[in-house]
């Protein structure tokens, strides 16, 4: 492509460039990031993305209540899940899945649910089919010992903790697959925000377990995607 | 598996216990991180493991001058890398790589080499291909933007950087295939030993970017033949 | 000029000493910076700073509601940007731009856009002309790429970034010109308020970039200010 | 007490005040920190308290060579670890350890020994019955639960661990009995000197175990020998 | 146990995984931390523990006023004690206390009594006898020096201070016994919300001093049961 | 005096322990420190100090609304500094300042005042002559230096600054009295709450300025009555 | 340029890209920093720089004695800066400054003058007039305002300095040009290696200070070379 | 004074500028700091120093053994001070001090020694009668307890400790004199080079202790001498 039709392929608003481009880079559409923008930025864009694929699909993160309210004004078909915080308007039919398996989202304690749920969402999103196993923190460690054959049928797996974020070394050591860790802001503090999550890890004891930013649901699912479709 | 099972594959000496279950769990058999280990220690570590596998392998990761001299006396056939501070003993004759496709290792700069050296050589000792990218840095853009076709093509990308850490951000826009993000300690200053780096692939604004601690060139490949192999 | 003469420049209020000496050692004279003062402090230092000038000018930055309500009621005439959250009591007539060339000022995505006014505005009213360039950041490099141009004719350029902070590096390498990086608090989780930007921007492995603090628009105004009439 | 009698067990050196009233207020002598000083004050220390003790004892920490040199020629009985960098002088004969039960030291890697070490000595010094448990990581998690047994028939547990400092919240989990979670400088990049490791046990979502600081085996041991004597 | 016999004592809600080993294995059942818990979530955990402990028994921390009115509601025999954010529903009649000793709360100053009350009330529902120690900072050191020997005759101290934290070194300097620290978040400026008084105690010059997390009385008062009952 | 004596001295409330030494140790009554104490406890405390100096005088800090309502609900003469947030009751009639000589509060900025407002309250109300400067920073520096003369007859110097916190060393530089710097939380970005400039103080290049905590108004004026009255 | 002309710009050696297109984006050449780099790699790269420029010139920074040693042996006429860390080899005849005006360039103390040689020669080589004022820190003040003609009539001003950075605010308040503040290294305890020079510059209460990483004279030197050819 | 007279007062060397005025604004002459000078620069110095002042006086900090010789070399009648790295040349006759009272120098632990030994040398050198007092730290509160006349008698304390830093507190809630903290950079781990006695420091509950920077003896006796002759 020459510069000049790179050029076409971005639509230039007053307050965004929307980037056309993504489908063929990234091979999905951008995803809008509500916090920053204000709900008519945001429906605006969602606008621009629906009218953009075919399918009339878009998904947006981190919704406030305000941009809840205008998206789902302007698109009544999109499904909103509160807990984690997204909006999406799936494709009329929705496709199925296209990996190569499951991205299952393991989260170690109840409060860690609303990352979990960008992720379960956003992977979804992504074509993926989407699994969960919820509150299996190392505290009560058999919980997730009982746990091991659905963990090993996985083709990737995401799993949110907060706290010391002990949990990915425990199910990055019983299984080969994939492992991305998410660490959360649960806690108080010296977890100074998800920080004792992070930090522990990214000093995993385990071979071969990555890491994304605290509460980063959205990037862990979008990982997993580019893994299962790899 | 019982536990007295489980309990035989644990080998106990003074001051280690060789889990020989990991080529089960994991994948392959453990790997021996030299760093406050005695060069003794690491023989006698090497040792064992070259014994439980049948065909004599073993890869030992940071190793220094009293490491590298004690394990090339005992086993004259491993290899040593200088720069990645590693010591493999390949299996003779050597397999053929099994994953899906190929490991990029990608470099910022000259001075991120180590890293990247010792990511190539434990991806190819989990049995993937192995190919390198060196020193195509953001400074001057259209290094790396000239090989996107080399970038397109692989099965998974570990991006090493120190500095700003930038680069992992334009590589994961340039492509769809997995990113694993390595940041280095190279800097001065406010790099804090490779916290800039790190810090800014943990806020990449690029979908799906994992990342690894600082100088792990051991974790990513231990995460990219994860990928590669799932 | 002796310590009297210098002496009586200075006038006293109760609470500030403002410095009538501001137009001849820095070429124009203070800012208001709202934050931490009532709006009657505000107006009391914008009534003697606009009588000091003969063209009834002054500029405010950081106000808040009661701020910019206060300096309505009081200068009718007075333009408000609220996204950039400043009052401008411009010269009338005003005139024309006396620097140089142009003030670019680029962000790398919309939530940086309040960062970006402040710094358009505050440009604006040292005399300076202004251009913008939005949502340009590195997630989609070829937004960037394909500007080259406007970034090449510049005679100073501002480039706003939060997140991973890439931006700056990026558009150093394609020019000559000076760049100064400014960091937004735009991110979250382990972005630290804008700390992984601001390390980012100081580490840039490009040389000649220079950085002002988190989130300052006004500042980085200022010294393409002093650069443009240099 | 009076004020002059308290004086009095107060003997004053140049450099140093020794307390002669540590048995009475903490149930043991003052234990000498090498660090910082001479070997020739780290003697003269020894001596005093080996003769205020009937049982001419003393133990000293964080002895470096010139150290353990000066102390060896002066005590030529006492007692070098070289990996726990510990000096001790037991009393002869030995007297039998006179706790409730036995202080089990478990470490999570080999690079862990020499903190482990040190407190394994003080323990045993302050008259405790001393157990070891090597090597246990959470990387291969069944190394630990194989050992429950072990664990639950300690009267304190001591938990010697670095990079992710993960292994206290499991075994915590296991028993019942207290349990101090020692942080160890062990790893590298993010470890940050061990304070990933301490900010994890900081956070252990486990009810119940305390913390000392980062490579503290002297404190944590102290603290076991003040419960197991309680 | 079989896996199977584990497994039957894990209740899975969709929301969160209910650990009946609890007892077994830490001596008591799960203790509900309702920070970032829906009102909800927090009655359908307390009424599973209620039922699942013959005595209809449970204790909630961290509890903000929806969910004490929730609590309140479902079980009217519910003690609220407001200062410690604490429910704790006693079971009828309340068992005498088992442990070897008295639990003393020592508090620094006035504003660290939340934190001391969090630790009484947990004391007290992990079946230890409790008393109280208030408002004895080393501002004023006699204060703590006249209550010598209330200090000595505990079996275990939990010392809770904020600001810079010295308390703990000054009580672990005068007693035998077990001595856990906690800090609090009181203070300002560079108490950086309780991480100058962490610092300090784990600093602590005094042998055998733990500390616990910031404002973690709950912790605390877990491990002086652990002790109390060991 | 006997312990008994001592003991007698220390009024004990349901949540306070009032030290009526203070006094004789530090020279003056305990002073109240509101934050994290209900209007209750504050005027309680009020109370039993006010009755204890024979001149019925209380000085109270950090007075929030509340604190303040309920303190002159109960002591109409109270004097109130809203700017300060104190409460003061002064004798009746107030005795002159005592000290040496001048405690000089100066100031870099107008949003600096309440900072030093607190100080110059306290400085009066432990006996201190005070005077006061204000909005005197670095950018114009002439400003502090045309108040050479005021500077140099002071006995003690407060310097409150905010942002890079220069002024104490100017200041510094130009007098041979003691000097106090009192870093506030003024400013944004990398001050990190006043960080920045409390760095900036404890690293000044002039011999002899000492350091408070941030926004520590009151301790500065302590400190400065300590010097005063010495 | 097409993509084909590009890459035949980049010239690739085993361990590095050498991007001849510099001059074109960036005005200079690539100069070369050799921490991390071997004395061979710095060679081979000085040579490939030398040939591509038909004056045969490079510049080499952060040079240890290695590095000297091995330039001085293959280019002999090269200049050695000791202080200043920098290996310059020079155009012959070497072509006169270019730029508009001078750069300045002022220390505040003995210590920071590697830094302010390092800004220097790289100045120089970048075709800039250059001048130095040494020693003028902020604790005898007037040493710099006895110097306000020279600060008048620079172009650009890099002010460097270490401790607590407060000389660049003094200079910027006296001067309408560009001011680059450096924080070095200069102090210790709470200096952190530069940081607290570092965020008081980052926090300037001057318009219009920018500020590069602590310890980068090479980058001051870029910039200010930049804004003297804009 | 004139701007030519003050000019006058600088003497300008090729790499440092003397200040002869300190003596009057200061009211003593500039130290030397030794750290990052060459002997040679040092030496220098020391020479101008000396001639400047009529009895040939000067004294030198933080000297390191080749500092050290050449000043021995060149001053043989200098004192040198090995453990508190000091040279002093005292003039001959030393006058007698002249404050107003005693510096009472407290140390904590023996490891605090050299940064005591700083300060003691510099407070005689600044004309003040010096004491002190050693290892009296919290750990046996009967240390400091039992010396409180001594205390009380000082003009002015410092009071000089690592670790955790609790005793200014203690030592400043006993005395009614100016008490100046310094925080030591001993103890490992969690100290973070003194960073937790600074904030214990910083945050102490005790009204008017003032702290200066970690190891900062000399700041500590010049703010002491300010005191004792104000």
């Amino acid at each position: 492509m020459t510069h000049d039709d790179v050029g076409r392929l971005i639509e230039r608003l007053a307050f965004a460039s929307i980037d056309h481009l993504r489908p063929h880079t990234q091979g999905h559409a951008e995803v809008i990031f509500c916090s920053g923008k204000t709900p008519g930025q945001v429906t605006a864009i969602a606008e621009r993305l629906a009218a953009a694929t075919g399918a009339g699909e878009f998904l947006a993160t981190r919704a406030e209540p305000p941009h809840v309210e205008a998206l789902r004004a302007r698109f009544p078909r999109a499904e909103v899940n509160e807990l984690g915080r997204t909006v999406y308007l799936a494709p009329d039919p929705e496709p199925p899945p296209t990996g190569r398996g499951t991205v299952l989202v393991v989260t170690a304690g109840t409060s860690d649910l609303p990352v979990a749920e960008e992720a379960a969402v956003t992977a979804r999103a992504l074509r993926n089919r989407v699994e969960r196993l919820t509150d299996v923190g190392v505290a009560g460690i058999h919980r997730i010992l009982t746990q091991t054959d659905a963990l090993r049928s996985a083709a990737v797996i995401i799993v949110v903790a907060g706290m010391e974020g002990a949990l990915p070394s425990v199910v990055g050591g019983l299984v080969k697959v994939p492992v991305i860790a998410v660490p959360t802001s649960v806690g108080y503090g010296a977890s100074f925000g998800g920080v004792a999550a992070l930090l522990a890890m990214l000093n995993s004891c385990v071979a071969g377990v990555t890491v994304v930013n605290i509460d980063n649901g959205f990037g862990a699912a979008a990982a997993a995607s580019r893994i299962n479709h790899s």
